[in-house]
C-alpha cells in the first residue's frame, strides 16, 4: 500500500471495512509509516545499489544472489571473493571480472558516470588490496577516483608532491598499516574530510591492526574520522555519500 | 614572498641578484612553494577560525592566546574550559560567557549565519557535554544545527520519532557511551555521513569509552565513522566541512 | 489516542476527515501503532516503577525527579547516592532514608508485597555495596530475597552449608569480585537461572573488576549470565524478571 | 547408603558397630549429606538431558558416549559437531542428523513436548549457527522456539516488525557479532529477560568478539545478560530455564 | 560436636533418640563431617593465625576485630593500615605499633619462635613497602627472615654478591617493578622455590604492575611462581608454608 | 681449579709465579668463585635431570640432544613432543615411548623411586593434556603423584569427595581452562602450597587462557601461586622442589 | 636539477623563459629544494643499501628487485625469505645463497669491509632467527659483529662470562623472548646504548612478545631503547647508525 | 683491593697469610673481579653523573641525597620534582633551581662544557614538559642540544623548515603525545639514529600514552627506538651517550 490516505478514503467509502483497514495498519505499520518507508526508499533515492560480501557464503547462495542483482540491476559487485568464487561466477555470468589485489569481482553492464573527485592514498604497496577495494567500490559508486598510493610518511616528500591532488579532492581516503601515521599528515595538508581506513598490514607489536586504529582516532588534525581495520568497502561508501553532497547529487 | 613568478621575473631583470633570489628560494621553501602554502592559505580559505582547548593551558597564556585572537578575529571560543578560566577571561573581555555543560568559554561579536543542516544526536543526558560540544563548535563554525537529544536505542521510538529530522540534514553527529549502539541504528535510517562520537559515559566494562568506541568503528551500517572517545570538536569540525560541501562554499 | 479501531470508525461515520486521521496517524505513528505502545504500556504492565541513578545529578534536578515520582507512585528509590544528597532529599521528603553501604535513597509509603524467592548471593564483605543495591532494588520491586552473604569459594563450606536456601529461589544471584569463581560454584548447585555480577573489588591484576567478569563469562557451569561489573541494580532488575515469570506474574 | 535415619536404626539396634557407622559417614559424605544428593538429583528433577560437547572429543570416545546416552535415555544431542564425526556416529546410530549450520548432531526417538515461548533472534546470516545452536538446544530440552533472524539494527524496521512476537515471548535471546547492538535495542522493546550472546563475527577491530561482548555488558537496557561469545547452547540453556519457570514446571 | 564417634554411641546406647542424631547430622553437616571439619581444623593445625586486611574497613568494625583477635590470641597483625587507624587502635590497644612503609600495624604479645630461613628480595627502594609486608607477615607467621633489598638486576654484581644467602633459604620471595626481570635472574641462581611478586612500582607501560607480572609469568627460569601485583602478603604466607614444610612442621 | 686455596700456596711457594696466577683468576672467576659454581653444582645438588623442550627443535638436533641425555644419564624426557619426533627417536632409542595426550617422549632405564606426594589435579578431560605433563614430569623427577582430574567447580561435591587425598599432599597442582576457579576452591581446603596452572581450554571470551590466568592470579585463598599458561612442566618442577623440601632431601 | 644557481643564472641570462623556470620549480620542489634532497641523498651519503622485505612480494616482483638491486650495486640482500624465493632467486642470481635460520636470502659481489664493533647477544636459541638477521644485516651494512647467543639470565653466569666482549662494543643488541629481561641485565653492565628485540619466542601468556615488549619498555637500566617485535633487521640497521658514528663516518 | 697482583706479590712475599688472602678473595669477589668492577667503574668512566629521581622520596631522605651528591661533585639534578621539594632543598642548597615545566630541580657548580649536537623535538607544547626534561638531562651530561618544539605532523611544513637543524645532529629525540607520528616522519629525514618518546599527552583512546608507544614501536621509518612513556630522563641519557660516541668521548 503506497497511500495511507487512499486506505483512509476508502474506509470513508465504506470500500473496506474497519477491520480490514485496522488489520492492514497493524499488520504493516512499517511499510506504511514514514520512517519505515525509509527502507526500501533510502536504497531507491541513495543510488547505491547492493554490495556482496562474498567471505563465508555458500557457494549456490553467492551464484544466486549475484545472478538475482544483475538481472535487477544489470551490475554487481562481490568484495574479498576468491578465486574459486570467480570460476564460480564465470559460468553463470561469463562478463564477469575478478582483481586478485582486492578480491573484487565484478560485472557491469551499466557502469555509473565518474563524477567529483575523491583521492585514495595509501601508505606502502601491502596497503594495495584495502586501497584498490576503497577505490573501485567508490567507482563502482559513480565516484571519481585520483589513486596516491605508496605514499608513506617514511618518505615525506612523497606524500608532498601530491599536494595538489589532495587538496582539490572533495574527501580524502587515508590507508595505513604499521603506525598509520598517513591520516594526520594528510589531515594537516587539506580542508576536506579524511576518512582513515587502518589495515592489518604489519607485525608483532602491530596487532593485527590496532596500533594503526588507535594511531587513526588519536590523531591530532581536524578532519580524521576512522572505519574499521581494513574497510575498504566502507571508506569508498562514506567518500562517496560526501563527494554527493558535493555534487548536489 | 607571495608570487614566485615575481621572483624570477626580478632575477630576469637584474632587479635583484642570483645570490638573493637563491637564498630567498632556500631560507623559505615552505612559505614560497606550494605545499608550504597550504598552511597560511588553508585557514584563510576554509573559514575555520581557531578554537583554544582550554585544559592544561598556564593562566596567563590562555588569557593571552583570547586577547589576542579577539582582536584578530572579533571571536573566540575556548573548549573544556572551567569556571576558574571563565572568570579569569571576564576580567579582560568582558562579553565572554561560560556553558558550564559544555565547557566551552565564547566570546562572539561576529557570529557568523548559520546555513545546511546537522543533526546532534546523544544517547541519554550524560552525554549531553559531549554533544553541547559539539554542536556550539559546529554553530561557531556557521553551521545550523538541530539537537536531537536523549534518543538512547533502549527507548527506539524517541528516535525513530525524529526520522525525519535525521534524513534531512547533511550530516549526523551520533554520541553515546556505554554501549554506543546509537550510531549503527541511524546509520541505517539515513543516507548522509554519521559521525560517531563515543563518550567516556559508563562504568565498569565500558573501560573509559574503549566499549564504545569499539562497537562504533564494527558498526554493521554503511556510513559510520568515527572519532576519538568525548571529541565533540572533533565531530562538530568535520560535520561542518561536510555541511560545507554540501553547501557548496 | 488510546484505539485505531475508534478512529477509523469515525473516519467511516465522518466525524473526522481523512486528512486529520492522515494527520493523526503521521503525526505519532509511534505512540499508536502497536510496537509504539511499547514503551508507554510497558511501564504500567511490567510494574516496574523508574528508578533514579543518583551519581552526576545536578542537586536540584535531583531533587525535582524524586518529588514528582514521590507524587505520582508515592515512592521512590534512588541508587548510588551519597550523603550529601540524601541531606538535600530529606529537606523536602522527610520519610526518605539512606543505606550509606548501598548508596540506595529510598521512599516507599506503599512497598510491594514481597514474593517468590530469590538468593542473592556475595562472596566477600567488600561486596556488600553491590549485593544490597541488588537485594533492595529487587524488594521495591516486590521480589522476596534472602541474603547469602559473606559465602566466597575459598571456605567452600560457608556455601554448601546454603544449599536448601540457594535450591529454593527462583534466581540466584551470584555477586563476587577478585576472581569470581562463586558463580561457578552455584551454577553447578542449582537447577534455576543465576546472574552473575563482577565487582570491583579487589587490586593489582582484577583491573577493576575485568577479571572477575571474564571468569563469570567463562563460567563451566550451565545457566549463568552476567551482567556488568558492580551492576547490582540490573541484576536485582533482572532476578525480579525471572521471579515474576515464576509466579505467573 | 539411601537413609540416614535406617542407618542410624541399625547403629541403635546393634546392627552395625559404631566403627562402621562411623566409617560409612565418613567415607561417603558427599554421597550420602543434602548438598551431595544435589548433583544426581539435579539431572533427574531439572529435566535436563546431557548434551555431548563434539570438539576435541577422540573418535572412540565420542562414539561411545553417544551409544550410552542413546541406550540410556531414547536420545543423544551433540554440539559443534563435524562431518567427520556424524560419518563415524551414523554406522552405529542410523537414525542420527547432522546440521551443518548449527553443528549439531542428533538422534531424539522420544522429542519433548515442545511448550511455552521463547524467541532466538539474530543480527545476520553470518551469526545463523550460533542462532541455530541456542534453537535446536532450547527445542532439545522441550521449548517451543520462534526463530526471529536477520533482524540487525542497521534496519531497524526489520525488527520492529516482529514486535509482538517479541512481547510475547517468555525470554529473548539476542544474537550479534561486530558491534552487537541487538541486545540493547530488544531489551527496550520488552518486559522479559534477554539473554545476549556476542558472535565473533566481524574482523578488524571486533577482536573475535569482544567488541560484541563489551556492548552487550555495557547494556543501557535493563534486562539483558550475557554469555560468551558464540555459545548458544549456554543461550538456549537458560532460555529453557526462564521458560520452564514461566511455565511452572 | 566434636565426636562422631560419641554421637553415634549415644545413639547406640539410647542416650539421644535416632531422630534427635538424625536432626544433628542434617543440621550441620559442615561441621562434622570430615570436609567441614576442614576449614576450623586448618586454622588451627596449620598455625596461621588470622590476618586483617585493614583498607576500607569501618572504624568501629576494625577496632572490635583487634580485640578480639587479641583477647583470643594474644596477637594481632594488620596489613595495608594508615596512620589513622593506628591512632584509633592505640587507644584500645596500647602496645600496638605501626610501620608507616609496610601499612603494618600489629601487637604482639606472643611471638612466635622464628626457624628455617626465606629471603626476601626486591629490585629496588620504591618496592620497600610490598617487601616489608612480606618479610614481617612471614616472620609473624614464624618465619626467619633474611631480607636482601635493593639488588635490581640493573646492577646484577648486588644481587651476585647474595649468592649464599639466597641458595641457603628454603624460599626466595622474589619482589620487583618496572620490568620484573630480578625472578627469573635468581629463579637461575637457587635450587628452592622462588615466589615472585609484580609491584606497581613504575609509570607508563608499566600498567600499573601488568608488565612485570607478565614478565614473571613468562620467566625462562624454572622455579618461578607467581602472586597478584603488590601482593606482599601473599608471598610471605606461601614463603611460611614452604618453609614449614621444609622444617617438617 | 676446585681450589682457591691451593693456588694460592702455589704462588706462596713460588710454584706457579704470579702472573700464571693472576691470569688463571682472571680468566675464569665464574668457574672459581662461589656465585660461579651455582651452576653446574646446582645441577648435580639438584638432582634435576635435563628435560628436552621438543616444539620447533630440528630433527637431527632433537635426536643428537636425545642420544647425549641417554648416555650420560640412562634416561631422557622430552616435552610437548610430536608423532613425528617419536618415530624419529624410536630408531635410535629402541625402548623411548611416546603419551598422545600429554605429548612426553621417554626413555627412563633408570628410574627414580617415588617419594613424598603430590596430588595434580584438573577440571576437565580437556585439561588432561597439561595434567599428565605435570605428573610425568613430576614422575620423572621422583615425586609420588595422585592424580585427582575432572573435579571441575560445577560438580563441586566430586572435589570435595577428594578431600583427604588433597590434605595430605605436600603440594597441590590445580589446572583449570574456562574460568579457573578451581585453584581458589582448593586453596580453601587445604594448607599445602597450591600451583595453579591456567590452560587454553575454552573459546570466547576465555583469551587463550588469559581469562584463568587472571582468575588464578586473584584467588582469594591463601597459598596459591600461579604459572604460565599451559605450564605443565613448570608446574611439576616447583611440585617437585616443595615435596623435596618436605622430605628433607 | 642539482643546482638552484645554476638555473637561476639562466634565468637571469635569458637562457631559460621565466616560465620554465617556475615550472620547473614548481613541478619538483621536492627534489630540488633542501629537505626534498634528503631522500636521493641520505641514501647515497648513508651507505645504507636498499634491503628487500620479502614477505607478501609476488614471486615475479621479487626476481625483478633483486636482478635490479643486482645490477645497480652488485649485491643484494633480502629478509624473511623462504626456500621457495630462494629457489626462484638462483635461476637468476647464481651465486645467491639462503640461510634458512634467519630467512635472509644475500648475493654480495662487493661485501664491504666490516669495522668497528656491535655485539649481538640472544638468550636462547629459539631467538637465533632474529639473532642472525640483526647480526648479517649489520654485516651486509659493514659492521663487525660478535655473536653473544644463548646467554638468557636464568644462567647468569654465561652472561657474565662475556663482560669484556659486551663492554668493548659500540652498541649492544639485545634480543630476547618470553620474559626479555636480557636487555635490563647488559644495560646495567656497559656504558653503550642497549638496542632491545623482543621476540614472539614463548607461549601462553606471552602474547605474540607483548610480555617481553614490556619488559624491555620498562627496563630499569639505563641506555636501554626498543624496537618491534622480532625486528631483528631495526636492530641491525640502528646498531649500523651507532657504530657509524663512533667511527666518525 | 685495587689490585690483583699486588695481592698475589704479597702472598709471594708472605706478606699476608693465605688465608687472608682466600678470604679477600672470597668475600669480595665482586669487587675484584672483572665483571664486578664494571659498576664503580662504569660511573667513573662513563662520565654520567648520578640523576635523582625525586617522586616519593621521602623528605629528609631528598635532603640527604642531594647533599652528599653536591659534596662529593659540586653538581646534582632531580627529576620530576615539586615546588615543595625544592623549598625543602633551598633551605640547604641556596643556589639549587626548580624549572617547574619539566620538574627539574638543579644545583651545578661545575656545569659541563656542552659538545657535539644532539636535536630534541616534540609535537606540541603539552610535551614541553618531557621535552625539558630530555634537553636538561642531556645538558647536565655534557651534550649541546637544540630545540625543535611544537613541530607536529598536523602542520608538516613546520618540522621541514627545521631540516637542516634535525639532519645536522647526532641523534635526533622525537617526542609526541596523541598518535605520535612525528618519530616517523622524522625517521624518514635523517640518517641518524632516532629516540622515541611517547608521551601521555591526549585523552580517551590514547589510553595514556599506550596508542603513541605503539605508534612509535610499529614505525615505518629505520633508525626509530623506543623508550617508555614519557621518560624524557632515558631519551636525554641515550642521546647523550649515541653524542659521545661521535665525538669519540
Amino acid at each position: 500500500m503506497d497511500d495511507l490516505k487512499e486506505l483512509l478514503v476508502k474506509v470513508k467509502n465504506g470500500e473496506i471495512s474497519v477491520e480490514e483497514a485496522e488489520s492492514v495498519l497493524k499488520a504493516a505499520p512499517f511499510t506504511d509509516m514514514g520512517f519505515a518507508k525509509l527502507d526500501t526508499h533510502r536504497k531507491m533515492r541513495s543510488g547505491f545499489p547492493e554490495v556482496v560480501f562474498c567471505p563465508g557464503k555458500a557457494d549456490e547462495f553467492l551464484v544466486s544472489i549475484f545472478i538475482k542483482l544483475m538481472e535487477e540491476d544489470g551490475r554487481v559487485l562481490g568484495t574479498r571473493g576468491c578465486e574459486h568464487q570467480y570460476e564460480l561466477l564465470k559460468k553463470e555470468i561469463p562478463d564477469v571480472t575478478f582483481d586478485p589485489v582486492s578480491g573484487i569481482i565484478k560485472a557491469d553492464r551499466k557502469p555509473m558516470e565518474l563524477k567529483g573527485k575523491v583521492a585514495v592514498c595509501c601508505a606502502g604497496t601491502a596497503d594495495l588490496p584495502v586501497a584498490e577495494e576503497a577505490s573501485q567500490v567508490a567507482e563502482y559508486f559513480g565516484t571519481y577516483v585520483e589513486r596516491v598510493f605508496d605514499v608513506g610518511v617514511s618518505g615525506i616528500h612523497r606524500l608532498l608532491s601530491k599536494t595538489e591532488v589532495l587538496q582539490s579532492a572533495n574527501c580524502i581516503v587515508a590507508i595505513a598499516g604499521m603506525e598509520g601515521a598517513l591520516a594526520s599528515v594528510i589531515g594537516g595538508m587539506v580542508s576536506a574530510p579524511v576518512i582513515a581506513v587502518p589495515t592489518s598490514v604489519g607485525y608483532g607489536a602491530s596487532f593485527g591492526g590496532l596500533s594503526a586504529l588507535l594511531t587513526m582516532i588519536n590523531s591530532c588534525s581536524n578532519g580524521v574520522s576512522v572505519v574499521n581495520i581494513d574497510n575498504g568497502f566502507g571508506a569508498g561508501y562514506i567518500a562517496t555519500q560526501i563527494n554527493r553532497l558535493a555534487l548536489r547529487e
